[in-house]
């Protein structure tokens, strides 16, 4: 059913989605736009679309599936316009980083029998670095693929299709799908994704203060320091939107490791340090 | 000159060392010892020793260098032990992970023109999960290797022979040599070497008792998670010396982060976060 895809934002993740779909063997068109016109130029010379699109909304009107790969704020933008555009044949979906405002704006906009479908999105893939250049094809293998998508909606049969089609591209494109209520998608991503993050760019920002004069002592910190600081590299262009949209959640994230970290470092000569580690050992089982 | 060389502990660095020297030519004898009977068994059938010692004294007494490379409160044992049965043209080095109490150990045992020499060394490389099976040839390439030597030492012309050529081999086993001052040495690991690895602890074991009851959200997090909790693998007896001999340091550096930390978790919504991210990001510039 799937015959023309629009990719609405070709930057890392849009354009890895491109590729990935042609390896998987997905024969349709693909037109692709973005805010840049050079992402799109890039996204285009790598084969990962095959035409650009001057407007989002037109490009939208004539695609059976749109694919939103833009920051958060600018998906729930675009939500806002498409909605009226679209029609009971097509389906729009996207990747954004946290879930819970999307898909209520999914409920609000999409997923009534004479409306365009909306099934939001979330694939755990990416890179501390973005853009179109850095885009592959293989991006999505061995990834989960996280759907919150609600139940009580009442979708058009076609539009109940189509999401049934656009989940096997997903798994065509390596990844597990799998699916969880939207609230608790932004409870489990603070721990196990912005946790991390946030992590990452306090470590990365202090080493900075503490060494970033003597650049040669970093090599010292090794394989181990490279990757505790690897998504220090991640720009604030990808977080603000995800910090703005899970505030309360990561905020009680951070604590609780604040105070995880109060801990050990008051337990450096306890048996208590023991446990911490036996209880990290137990985490990486394997 | 150096024809026998014997490795105390054959865990995963003494291994690797064995495994080492062997792919960078050298055809000396190797002899190892290790307080487990099994881990010298491993080694000695990986070919990383060609020898198994029954007691590690005679075997330093056999050798022309003697590697320690077991714990550091066990390096400091056997330290005080050989440092009677030595003689002059011998040379004992270490792998130990901080090197202020190593290196004034090393200072009154060690390195007058009748005893033999030690040169106190520290290679940034390792694994997660400790172990002779883990054992790699490749470990220290790549690698900074870093001495806390101390220049004032009075060695003997033959004891100094070996340390140089003690020295070509940790090149030849791929490991760029840096001379760094003991006290110097102990701050700056505890920055890009201990701090990440209490971080990863901490974040590990915050993450166990979040959602250590369902293993199959932890594939939710990704590459991200897995690098930022790969050192949760790390088993206490490897840290427990280190906590003790840089506690101040260490406890001054976990300080640091959990306020920096505090500084994210109350910014999320505010320009300073964006300082964050940039100043992280100028870390992770090449």
């Amino acid at each position: 059913m799937i015959e023309r895809i629009a990719i609405l934002g070709t930057g890392l993740l849009g354009t890895s989605m491109g590729l990935a779909l042609r390896a998987a063997g997905f024969r349709g068109a693909i037109s692709g736009w973005n805010r840049s016109a050079e992402g799109a130029q890039t996204a285009l010379s790598m084969g990962a679309i095959d035409s650009i699109a001057a407007d989002p909304l037109q490009a939208a009107r004539e695609c059976r599936v749109v694919l939103l790969a833009v920051p958060i704020y600018a998906t729930l933008d675009l939500m806002e316009q498409l909605s009226g555009v679209l029609d009971c044949e097509q389906l729009v979906t996207d990747v954004g980083s946290t879930k819970a405002q999307i898909t209520s704006a999914a409920n609000r906009l999409f997923n009534t029998p004479d409306r365009a479908a909306f099934l939001p999105g979330h694939p755990m893939a990416g890179k501390e670095r973005g853009g179109a250049t850095l885009g592959d094809a293989t991006l999505f293998r061995g990834a989960v693929w996280l759907f919150t998508d609600d139940p009580a909606w009442q979708r058009s049969p076609q539009a109940s299709d189509l999401v049934k089609e656009w989940r096997q591209w997903v798994v065509a494109m390596g990844s597990k799908a799998i699916d969880i209520d939207s609230v608790r998608h932004d409870e489990l991503v603070a721990w196990v994704s912005h946790l991390p993050q946030f992590v990452a760019t306090a470590l990365s920002a202090l080493l900075e203060d503490q060494v970033g004069d003597a650049p040669e002592l970093k090599d010292v910190g090794g394989r181990a320091l490279r990757e505790m600081t690897r998504l220090g590299a991640s720009p604030f262009s990808m977080w603000r939107d995800i910090a703005y949209t899970n505030t309360e959640i990561v905020q009680a994230a951070l604590l609780a490791l604040e105070q995880r970290l109060a801990h050990i470092r008051e337990s450096l000569r306890t048996p208590a340090l023991r446990e911490e580690f036996e209880k990290a050992n137990r985490f990486r089982q394997e």
